[in-house]
């Protein structure tokens, strides 16, 4: 059971963090979150990184409340935030207006309580997983019978990616070109169960200075890069042969695109005015590797067997398949020691296997990096392509009946 | 006296470095170094950085031979030496037709000895000023009423950029339209006398990496980057932009575009499959300094009064007016602490000051970079715009009589 019918309505709900292959970069109106090119992303697995997002609404509360990891956050009247409440708050309404038995709970305040289970500090963006959980969260307190396609567009004015983390699989965030933006949305590509052997290792990059926001970012290559309108006019092409190369399981097609686009968008960033560098030594090392990797790999006939891509920082990510995951946390161990073993959730490793200390492949040429410190690399994520959003039982909520977070409630005892 | 009408002629001459500030990048010809789009340079003074080259003739050689800093190099038959000293032959020889009386040097081998006084290991790119060394010395040698521009075409063969050292102070590289490359050579948009207060400081940075041939990058990015297109597009604008930025004397447009245009270079580097990098973490850094310190100078109504340029490899070249030289100089220092005192050639500094140690300009937000050590940045270079070759006296020559280098016979005795 997820909805009481009581003095207060609730639901928890958990959604997924989403790496693009075809980067959103760019931003043709700001307010609206609508960006200048189509991007697709691949869904990661909820048991390595997600959102947990309670929603409970009372007509007790005096306001809306947001907690983050246990912390509070002031909404700000008009900010992100509060646009998706008001906006659930509208569809609600709607609702109740078309069912007139229907509970009149859109008047409600809401508390919403949400918690990441990877830190933040990781530098993994969790504003995709966190607005889609608030919207998916809210969606189903309300009882809303819309589609994943139609809250993307909500979720979308909370952060541009989150739009995509409704889904599973493979998900496709089209630009649409209407002005308010009620085109631009996310839509499956294919499910997660389709090429379920699509795996990530994530490697989680020290950077000693913090980047420029990507909101910041985007805006400013959109005034003063002139590439970024070559890269607006060459996307439709590259989402096409995306979709082709998912569609077909084309791991080598989608190896090559990934890392174009992702070096692409990285390309439109450096020229902007000032530059925005997000990749650093460590990054351009990791990418060394991949291209060695790949290029024994294809030595040997085997095609690209590994494509790195990486966000709004430094962190990479390599999509590979699973057959592979061995030999790339070996290589990427080998050249960046780690503090802690490998967590070797899906079990890929044999019990005598030393991750890192095994040989690198035949042909390998091991001077394309040098070997770093310990900590260069601050640790390593294994997941694969996952399923969408999930809504969890009463009991996994992190709201009291009082609609005070439990972490906070327990501290009180 | 240059030449001797004895059993051997000759003539030593000097050449400068150039460092372009529309940056070339792409070939359209590989044989015949045919550019893409036009690119402009700053020719910086030989005091500090040059290629001094004797070239020899004489009816006793064997063959054609060079020495580079006193050691002996191949020249490949058809590689890029061989074509400057066969076009310059066939130049001659064209000469000796329209002259009846003159010798037939022409059928002579050549000696060759080539000096750089700046170290190989810099980084800093040698085949410009040594190319340009070549032709120049061989155009003395066989006393040829050619222009620098006529002169330019064939240094463009042995390295592009080498066209652009064969004058002083700024120097467009037209790109040209003709497929046998004939219109695309050097002129000079301004000599050194026309903006003689502009200064530049060369930051040597390590590099653990030996990075991508500027020749094979070159190819792979017109072969595989998207971009690029878009970059030969744009860079017409830029050129006149910046012959009228130089005309004008005006720095402010001047430093706007060359770090734009250091941006976009390297934009398109990275947009190419697999991405070539030449700047790293330490480079970034340099990059967010002099943007803070630009910002600074803005707020101050100063303008831009520092631009970044980085060629094929981490260094960075800031261009500036002497006056600031002082400042950035003291801002590099005191971010990139130098093994050795900075040498201050150009008395930029007073006797009591200590580059380095010195206030950073108000209003300086001093967490833009952190501070390195010791050898992240090598050492610093303070040079200033320069005329262009010039030719030594024989007691300058770097070739024994006998034609073999003077180290050489020295070591000998």
């Amino acid at each position: 059971m997820t909805l009481q019918m009581s003095d207060y309505w609730q639901a928890t709900v958990t959604t997924p963090v989403n790496i693009a292959v075809i980067k959103y970069w760019g931003k043709r109106s700001v307010s609206l979150n609508l960006p200048t090119n189509s991007s697709l992303s691949v869904t990661l697995h909820q048991d390595q990184l997600c959102t947990t997002t309670t929603a409970q609404c009372s007509a007790s509360f005096e306001k809306d409340r947001l907690w983050l990891n246990g912390k509070e956050e002031e909404i700000k009247p008009g900010g992100r935030t509060d646009t998706c409440i008001s906006e659930m708050k509208r569809l609600r309404k709607q609702y109740e207006e078309q069912y007139e038995d229907s509970h009149a709970v859109s008047t409600w305040h809401v508390h919403l309580a949400s918690f990441n289970n990877f830190p933040t500090a990781a530098g993994l963006a969790s504003s995709a997983s966190g607005y889609a959980a608030l919207v998916h969260s809210l969606a189903t307190v309300y009882r809303l019978p819309y589609t994943s396609t139609e809250l993307s567009l909500i979720a979308r004015q909370g952060s541009g990616s989150a739009c995509r983390s409704l889904f599973g699989g493979f998900v496709a965030w089209d630009t649409g070109v209407n002005e308010d933006g009620s085109d631009s949305k996310a839509r499956q590509v294919a499910s997660e169960d389709h090429w379920d052997d699509i795996n990530a290792v994530i490697c989680i990059v020290s950077d000693e200075k913090k980047g420029t926001s990507s909101t910041t970012g985007m805006q400013r290559t959109v005034e003063t890069s002139p590439l970024i309108q070559e890269r607006i006019r060459l996307v439709p092409g590259r989402m096409e042969e995306m979709e082709r190369a998912i569609s077909a399981q084309d791991f080598d097609a989608f190896a090559q695109l990934t890392m174009k686009d992702s070096n692409n968008f990285h390309a439109v960033c450096l020229d902007t005015s000032p530059p925005i560098f997000y990749m650093n030594d460590v990054s351009r090392a990791i990418v060394a590797l991949v291209h060695e990797f790949n290029r024994v790999s294809i030595g040997q006939k085997r095609g690209h067997r590994a494509a790195y891509t990486f966000d709004a920082g430094p962190n990479a990510v390599i999509y590979c398949l699973r057959r592979n995951v061995k030999d790339i946390v070996n290589m990427i161990m080998h050249y960046f020691p780690q503090a802690e073993p490998f967590k070797d959730t899906y079990k890929v490793f044999y019990a005598k296997d030393t991750p890192g200390m095994m040989p690198l492949p035949k042909e390998f040429n091991e001077a394309v990096a040098k070997k770093w410190e310990v900590g260069a690399v601050r640790g390593l994520i294994h997941t694969k392509v996952g399923p969408g959003p999930r809504v969890l039982d009463v009991e996994q909520s992190l709201l009291t009946p009082e609609g005070m977070p439990k972490s906070l409630a327990d501290e009180k005892k």
